[in-house]
Formats: structure tokens, sequence, C-alpha cells
């Protein structure tokens, strides 16, 4: 039998992605040194240098996490995975799990906690607020058999953080469990795992740590480990326990579990070790500095912010569409003219916010003030009337007058 | 607070592995094509120019498992996300399993079931034999409530290949569904997904696709998917719900699931491309040429198979360790010494055998000459007596009488 009535029809070659500029929720651009190391010679994932350099990994991460966890690694799959890993070891059926949701990822959660056989508490507050501690609290007396709480600290559709800290502890007076989303947050806004008293912790790559997507670094306190290893009932899924991830991520063993994603590894590291160099206090007031030049840019153009200053995130900027704007033209314009992406709004806020990422790699100056040139031609060729020059100007203006420490 | 009493207290810097030649049970050496691949300027993963390329990742991978189905796609994850996937999706709680294990990974199929809720029947086999169509028959027999037939095409632990149209055939005749492991069958020696009538199928992107590890290709035929949609009780799992991944993978709509592995994924693109280039009737010819080489050297040194002719897969080569030979030390002076790695024996096949992958990039003229010089080289140096160079001269005359059609 031949295998051609299968072949694809198409001539199918190689493929070669635009030089993009990734503006959007996620990913960001990748830096290039990062790059540079996912194309080096692949390792055997039991080889001594590899398992070296994943000594290097965990302690890199827990630098990032802030914390002293010693299950501290990056899980092999994107940041779905991550969250799914919390909830599959930490939920059992039956258990109360307090969940938070202002946006899509805590309804994601939701899923979780009943695809786990959970019972989700659901503490609701609007899209583009943050968490309501207080409602957490109440939600906790009222239930005091409640397990676990979980959260999202940045709420990658809406641009939201959530006190974090405070949440932290309030779980712990009521004896709950803590699982934080930090997918957009880590390396982006302060992550302290530790001194909020974070029992469970997940990130992914693709954000403000500038590595492609793929990869999901996570955490887990003491008091999560001991739980799962006392579980009476096994935990549903094979790949995500972490009883059995413990042999290739602990620190004495190398069991054979799963074949690690080496080259997606190289590169995280490389991304870590560049956060490392810089230090995370620079990296936070980098995206900061950048966020508050690209406002004084927005703010020429009247483009108002969704999320209150005061819980807004840095590197992802949820703003208003000006009214009359067809926002997907805007969009599809910024792509094929500028080859330039920033992102839609999603859910409720479908076609009437853009989200604009500045995270990692892709939070730097040059995007800035690109960006703002960009939108004010694309506004200009849609008929809107804008002050030309007037946005890059004041993000420069800021710039100039907040030089980096 | 300072975020310096996390700092790694060792400095870390960029991580330079050292070139390998990766002849163990995979990953096998990256091609050069596909290392350049993934580092390629990251994109959206909801980008337009990304999408298109995602529908020609789909029409390779059903060239390469030889299939029509539409749900064909590469998973975010490494290969035991894969398996996962097949059990999670096709398995609900109290039904009956055929499992058929002869080596690791139909233990860990077992696993699988039991974590679903479902009842493994297991047929068992020898390590080493494949897998006995007629023990599957019988089984089925007794058993004809039992809804599924899983095997493994290629067992990676001992370099044995099942009958799997036989075995597809009678899973079919008892009104099963099938799921076939062709992690390491993949592109090495033929599958015909649907000439053999298989239902769910799972590989992996780091033995004969030449990728780093990181990527499951995975198909499922509509029997299953009309199955799935039909559950009443929902996917334990929420990252593997192939009713939520229908959304992002499906042909026409791209709702947003996860962030897919962009630069991985054009790693696995490149690597397929290179495949569809050489044809897939010259890659198994290819495996197979060099697997015979491999064999006429190792015989002159006296080394001999695990597997029987009959059932040897080409690019898995299970051999005995010589008797008196430390085989532990071998591998470390191949290592070390050669740069070269050489795969051990797992479970009751530990200390006793080697694995030789001769798998993807890593088949070729160049690798089986080098590792006999090496063989021998090492176990001169370890006092065996070894009648020099006949090893390699052996192979070169295999080449040399049977030249590439």
């Amino acid at each position: 039998m031949t295998t051609d009535s299968f072949r694809p029809k198409e001539k199918i070659s190689t493929f070669y992605p635009p030089q993009r500029t990734l503006l959007g929720p996620g990913p960001s651009d990748t830096h290039p040194r990062v790059l540079s190391a996912m194309a080096r010679p692949t390792l055997g994932h039991l080889d001594p240098v590899f398992t070296e350099m994943m000594e290097e990994l965990k302690s890199l991460l827990r630098y990032v996490f802030q914390t002293k966890n010693l299950l501290t690694f990056p899980v092999s799959g994107p940041g779905s995975i991550g969250m799914e890993m919390c909830f599959v070891n930490m939920v059992v059926p039956g258990d109360k799990v307090v969940v938070c949701r202002n946006g899509v990822f805590g309804g994601r959660m939701i899923e979780n906690v009943e695809r786990c056989g959970g019972i989700p508490l659901v503490v609701e507050d609007k899209w583009g607020d943050p968490v309501d501690p207080q409602k957490v609290e109440d939600i906790l007396k009222k239930n005091p058999d409640a397990k676990v709480v979980a959260f999202v600290h940045a709420e990658t559709s809406t641009g939201v953080q959530s006190d974090a800290k405070t949440i932290g502890q309030i779980a712990r007076k009521y004896n709950c469990l803590t699982i934080m989303d930090t997918v957009t947050s880590l390396g982006g806004t302060p992550v302290y795992m530790d001194e909020w008293d974070i029992d469970a912790i997940y990130s992914g790559s693709q954000k403000c740590l500038s590595c492609p997507p793929g990869l999901s670094p996570i955490s887990f306190s003491e008091r999560v480990v001991d739980m799962v290893k006392n579980r009476t009932e096994k935990v549903h899924s094979w790949f995500m326990d972490i009883n059995l991830l413990l042999g290739y991520w602990g620190s004495t063993t190398r069991t054979y579990h799963h074949t690690a994603p080496t080259n997606s590894l190289y590169g995280l590291h490389e991304s870590l070790v560049m956060i490392y160099e810089e230090g995370l206090e620079r990296s936070w007031a980098r995206h900061q500095r950048n966020h508050e030049a690209l406002k004084a840019g927005l703010e020429t153009l009247g483009i108002g912010y969704v999320v209150d200053a005061a819980y807004r995130l840095p590197q992802l900027n949820s703003v208003h569409v000006p009214a009359g704007v067809d926002e997907k033209e805007v969009r599809r314009k910024l792509l094929n003219d500028f080859s330039l992406e920033i992102g839609a709004g999603l859910g409720d806020f479908a076609g009437k916010i853009w989200r604009i990422g500045l995270m990692g790699n892709s939070s730097k100056l040059e995007n800035v003030i690109f960006f703002l040139e960009a939108l004010e031609h694309v506004l200009t060729d849609l008929g809107v009337q804008v002050n030309k020059g007037a946005a890059p100007s004041a993000a420069h203006q800021y710039y100039a007058n907040n030089p980096t420490a």
C-alpha cells in the first residue's frame, strides 16, 4: 500500500513567521537571547548536564516567585495545565472551594473545581474590579468547612490586580489553603509567595518572562505536599500527580516520569537568568515606567483605562475603544500595516476594549513610541481627528522627566 | 522588603549544552533545520499567519498517521499527556478497558484507566515479546461489554513491535474502540491509522520526528468524537477535554482555549515538512537500513538482540549487555569520552540491556559507524577482548551491499 493518498495536496514548505511587535495580552516578544537558547543542541532528559540545569531553573524560579518551597519547577505544558495541576492535586470530591471570579480565568477555575468533584463557592466581582477581600471573608465565615481559596492575582482578561496579601491572610485565618494565578503578574509586578502565605502558585512562560508559550512555572508549599501525600484517593490525573512528579523534579532523585521539553527549558532558563541579572525590582520598575509613558500618550488621544488606577496592571493596559471607532479594523490595520499586535476584549468586553500588553521583553521605550505613532496613524486613516505627534511626544516627555533610577 | 533574600547564592549564567550524539530511546538529535525553526520570532497564537500554519500542521500529521481524521493535531504537552488525553476522554467510570501490557507503557495505560474510574482487563505478555492477539480475542470473548482496547504499537522499554492491524481487527469485531501508542513508531516504521481501523492514536515529537520533546501529535476517529460529544458526565480534565479543544484546533473556529506553544510548533512543522520531502516509505527504509548495519556491527562483538527478529523495531535496538561487562560504566564512558548517549534498561531489564536508538535525524550512517567505533574503544578500555575495527567494518560492508534504493 502506498502512503501517497494521504499526502497533503498543496505543497507545504518551511514556515517563516513575520517579525511582529507583540503588544497583546501574551505571548510577548521572545527575547533574542531566549530564541538562541532554544536553538541549542537537545540533551537527554536524564543527562547529568541537563539535570544540573534543572536545579538552576528551580533556584531561579524560587527567586521570581519569592519562595523557599522545595517543590518549585516548570510544568511541561501551558499555564492552563499549571492551573489544573493545582486543583487536581488539592481538591477531592466534596471539597468546598472558594473561587473569586472577576474575569475569564476565575471562571476557568470554577470549571476546574467542578471537574475535580469539588463544590465551588463563588465570590463575584465585576469585570475590571479587583477581588473584594471582604466578600472572601464573608463567604468563609458562612462556610467554616471550606478548604481552599483560589483567585487570580492579575486578570489577563481585564488588566486588574487583586490584593493578594490581604486575601492570603484571610484564607489563612480561616484555615484554608490558597491557589493563586500569576500568569500575567510574574516578573512584571511584585509577587511575594512566602510573605503572602500562598500555598500554590502557577504562571506562564509567555508574558513577563519573555519566553514562547508552553511552560508553566509552579510552586507548592510544604502544606500542599503533605496534604497530597496523605490523600486516600489517587489524583485523577496521572500526568499532574505531584506525588509522581516529585520523583523527577525533586532534588535527590531523577526517576523517569515524562520526557522533559529540553529546548523550551533552555529558553526559560535563559529568560530567568535575564531577570536575575536585571533584578526583580528593576524589572518591576521598568514595567511601571513604560506603562506610565504609554498612559501619557494615550491621554492625548482621549483614550482612558478600564481599571481604576489603584488596581491597574502596568503590563496589561485595558483601555476603552474611542466612541465610533471600529476596533477590529484598528487591530487589523495595526497588524497588516505595522506588523503590530494588540489584544481584543473577551466576553462582555468584546468590541469595547483593547488590551495593550507591555510585558517582559515587549516592555520597552521603542515599543511604546512605535505603538503610539502607529495608533495615531491608523486612527487618522479611519477618519478620527488626531493631533499628530502628540502621543509619542507625551510619552517621550514622561521618559525625560522620569529617568531610570 | 527586598527580594535579595531569595536570590540564588551561586552565580547562574547562560546554559550552553554540549553537543551530544543522542542514540538513546529518545530524545533523538534535533535536526538543525528544526532548531532554526524554533528560533524564529514568536507570533500571537491567534495570528492569522499562525493559524494558517496550524492547518498545514494538521495536514502533515494526517499524512504521517495515514488518516483522514479531522481531529488530528499536536497536543501542547509531552506524550504522556497525549496518552492521558485518550483515556480521559474515552473512559468513563465503570468502563471495562482491555489493556495490553508488555513493557513500561502498557503499565502506565493501566494507571490511566484506573484514575479514570475504569476497570482494566489486563492482557499480559513477557517484556520483549509482542502483544499476543489471541489473548486479546480471548479476553474480549469473556467480556463482551468491554469498551476499549488499548495497546502500545512500539514498546520503548523493550524495542518490540506489536501487530497493530490484527489487534485493530479483533477490537472492531468485538465492537471496541482502540487506543494505540505510537510514540516510538511514528515516522520510523509503518503506521496506517485508517487502514488498521485505530480510533485514537498519540505519539511524541522527540523520537523519529527529530524534534525536541514537548509535543504529542494525536488523532481521533469520528467515532471517538461522537462518543465524547455525547458523554453525559463531563471529562475530568478541563485541559484535555476534546470538546473544548475542537474549538481551537477545529477547522472553522479559533476559539481561545489555551496559548499554543508557538515556537515548538514551528519546530514540529519543520520536522514534518522534512518527512513530507523525504517521503514516509523512504524514511522507514532508512531506519531499516541503519538498523541492519548496526546489527551487522554488533554481531562482530557477539552482542545479540533482546527481541525476536520478526518483531524488532529498527529504530530502537534492545541488546544484551555482554556477560561480565559493567553496563553503567560503558554508558558513562560513552557519554564522557565520546559525548554519545545510549539508554539503559528499565524495570526487570535494568542492568541487563542497552537501548540503542537510531531515530529520526539520529538514524544515519555516520552515527552507526561512530557508535560502533566508540563501543569497541570503551569495551577494550574495560578489558574486553575486541577485534578492533571489525564492527564498523561490518557496518560499512552492509551499507556497500545494500545501497539506498
